[in-house]
């Protein structure tokens, strides 16, 4: 009794509210029972494709109406949609494919070459799936249960292999709810994604846009002119952000203002700078910043916009279903005192697809261990000290420095790597390398020894060649002596 | 893992906006934090007086901010509230607190000689209650726990004795988001709570206080005059209503209109006569009607205000957690076609307080069986032809006719008794009785004989005489002959 099904949401959506206009994409709206419509001819055609309940089902798509119907399609025919990062290499994506034993890939034509053929994995272009006959006899899921996996997305530890991030029904529910309750919920809303729909910063938006009945416009990337556009033309009341896309944002913007309609950025990827929020505050720009994760099914704590100078730096309160601690040593810390951030609540998820030891060790007791540390102040307003230790955010997504090092010392003439985030202006951050090497090897082979492995914006930007890596008694990498050698060597220049 | 845990509401509050207005009572506003802080000293209070987890606590009080205290001090002790109808007879209520075993009785200084002593129940008035010393070591419910009985109201059946409704903490807070989902939800919103607070029609405005974070204006009882003052001058955004109290409101509002800022009528108790959607739809109220019973903790179909004279007479469409069919011979009927109106939800109770029986039976399969007839429209819009077969809904407060029945049929003078609702100018309805006596009774002696037994509410407007009582085959009365008696009556007069 304690599972709740709620009903199959796009289903019911164009039950609700069948002529609200549900999304525009390419210059076109549709309505939620157009939607609705698009998806159960898809379903259809994933029966004849033999999809069945509990498939794991992979998605290379780019952001497109075409991604939004095979998202809804999958949960229509009780699949779990798998979204894979159409930033990362061939061999990346098949790591992933192989670890969830996806049944299926549906991919755009332009990344068909990304997958090689697996035997068991049925690969279906996007030509191919419009080719194919829709069977008339499909059973579509009538119920959600709270319980069930709906995706899985792959995040990167500090340390070994990506884990596929189990988000349950549930768990994008009470996501939304818990955004509602925070930023409200008008009727005239209408939420813009540019951010990728197989990030949970996207794809939470594609479920907003069904349980709330919102209408949502989808660019197939980010354009800041097309962004501030958007706002102005097709009345968007509600943007998701990084640091970056509000910075080009805003410069494209100029002297202009947005229009009374507009009523928050929901920025993400961590705080923003001073200056940034100050030109917000004098364009009256309510920003709102949030700190999430993958595994919290999109932000868990918020920054209310009217505390966006106040609280400098902070990333704000929880959302009202959840919680959130510091804890040390298996100990709550007192205001001000830095520990590990925990979290609990709705959204966050059940666990990693097939790794009970990660699961273990992250979620005690419910309580989620973000591996991020940070401190609440005496009112309670959390401050991220440092993500996941080492985690780089880079124009919005996540570079795990273990990861990047991790194929660096793959290279025959490597015996030590190290990896840290550098400041940049148009990133936010990007990664920068430092190599112990066992022969002579220049920075430009290493760099392309890399280019093969790692998605493009993992690829360092630069490489330098130490004699020795800083490491404590333990011999434990310590990045943060990396950081310090990095400004000893701005100092010098 | 499936249950939920929700953090303490209203503490949740306390911590996240502490400085919002959160109820305006007396002509005094005060925040959550101050709401907060007076709560936990009544919690404190309470386990001065040996309050503890899961004892049930019947609350005996008027709408007042003492009453909204005494509601979140239970539950920050982890008691379970007992909301007691105090338009009831001292009879009635006693035998409510026996069926429900309560420990402790809390009531008005005013309302004390309706509670008769009995052993093993401690009643304590409001005087001195305040006069208890607070314990400094009370520990407070941190988390609410989806599946916990929070509220226990008691509801008359058909037939036989009333029955408690258990509502948990999970019914409450999707019956606040369910509505959110379907009315919004904005930052200036604020909720007029006129109606009573022991019933779920005001109940769930405290409820949505804490979970929103809305602020909300609580008036003792329903006057037309203060209402309109409230939405004028307390920019109350919500008011929730019944047909009975719109139109005292619309003639105290003569030819003036509400402030820009007012978006709903909440309208309960059965739809709206077209005159008065008209005039509404003239001054641009915008009404939603709404159906539901304490058994789905509030709402649960409504009819947007756009619809109001497209669907007249309509009940609307599910909130978006929820479900409807229409069922009869355990088969769904088919668009127009009459049958039982069957609902599913999370709001929907998990059954009745020590009746497993009147539990199973109303409940199959996560379906509630209301009792109640209607049909869908081909859009799905519902439209109660009858509720619960008999229901005579008078001033918003149910009356069973099989009540005051039992109650007739126990003079000795009485051999048959029938009940039926006849509209009334004030009420909506009020209720008619029809009674076989085997001596002579006068009607005056009657209605005496109920006054001391049934509320004020329940006692027949009129009795008459018969020397026979329209019954089918198997013996069953047949109300509706009863109400054509009437109806033929008047056509006589």
């Amino acid at each position: 009794m304690n599972v709740q099904q709620i009903p199959n949401w796009l289903k019911q959506r164009a039950y609700l509210t069948p002529d609200r206009p549900a999304i525009k994409s390419n210059g076109v709206w549709v309505t939620f029972q157009e939607l609705h419509q698009r998806v159960l001819h898809r379903a259809n055609q994933l029966a004849t494709l033999g999809v069945k309940k509990e498939d794991r089902v992979g998605l290379l798509m780019k952001n497109s109406f075409d991604m939004v119907i095979m998202v809804h399609a999958l949960m229509y025919s009780g699949a779990v949609n798998v979204l894979l990062n159409n930033r990362l290499t061939s061999s990346e994506l098949m790591w992933q494919i192989r670890d969830v034993s996806a049944s299926y890939i549906f991919c755009d034509d332009s990344l068909e070459g990304e997958i090689h053929k697996l035997e068991a994995i049925d690969v279906v272009t996007h030509s191919e799936l419009l080719s194919t006959i829709a069977a008339d006899t499909c059973t579509i899921v009538q119920e959600f249960a709270s319980d069930s996996v709906a995706t899985i997305m792959y995040t990167s530890g500090t340390t070994g292999h990506p884990k596929g991030v189990l988000q349950t029904y549930g768990n994008h529910l009470w996501s939304a709810m818990g955004s509602a309750l925070n930023l409200g919920l008008h009727s005239d809303d209408r939420w813009l994604a540019t951010v990728p729909l197989f990030h949970i910063s996207g794809f939470s938006i594609l479920m907003k846009n069904v349980i709330y009945g919102m209408g949502i416009v989808l660019h197939e990337k980010f354009e800041a002119k097309q962004a501030n556009r958007a706002i102005t033309e097709d009345k968007v009341t509600i943007v998701s952000v990084v640091t970056t896309m509000l910075n080009q944002m805003l410069s494209e913007l100029g002297s202009s203002s947005y229009p009374e309609h507009f009523r928050c950025m929901l920025l993400g990827g961590g705080p923003a700078p001073k200056t940034i929020l100050e030109q917000c505050r004098d364009k009256k720009i309510p920003v709102f910043q949030t700190y999430g994760m993958t595994e919290t099914s999109s932000q868990i704590v918020t920054l209310s916009a009217d505390y966006s100078l106040e609280k400098l730096g902070s990333a704000g309160k929880p959302l009202f279903p959840c919680q959130l601690s510091i804890k040390k040593d298996q100990k709550l810390s007192a205001a001000f005192e830095e520990g590990e951030i925990v979290v609990k609540g709705p959204n966050v998820t059940i666990g990693y697809w097939n790794r009970n030891d990660a699961t273990l060790e992250s979620i005690k007791d419910s309580w989620l261990y973000t591996g991020d540390l940070g401190y609440l102040d005496d009112e309670g307003f959390l401050y991220v000290l440092d993500r996941r230790s080492d985690l780089i955010i880079s124009g919005g997504e996540n570079v795990y420095p273990a990861e990047i090092e991790g194929i660096l010392m793959s290279h025959p003439a490597v015996t030590e790597a190290g990896v840290v985030g550098i400041t940049d202006d148009r990133w936010g951050q990007v990664p920068f390398a430092f190599v112990v090497a066992n022969k002579s090897i220049s920075e430009g082979e290493l760099l392309d020894f890399c280019k093969g492995k790692l998605a493009t914006y993992k690829v360092p930007k630069a490489i330098k060649f130490e004699k020795v890596l800083p490491r404590n008694a333990s011999n434990k990498l310590l990045r943060r002596k990396l950081k310090e050698l990095i400004e000893e060597g701005h100092h010098n220049d």
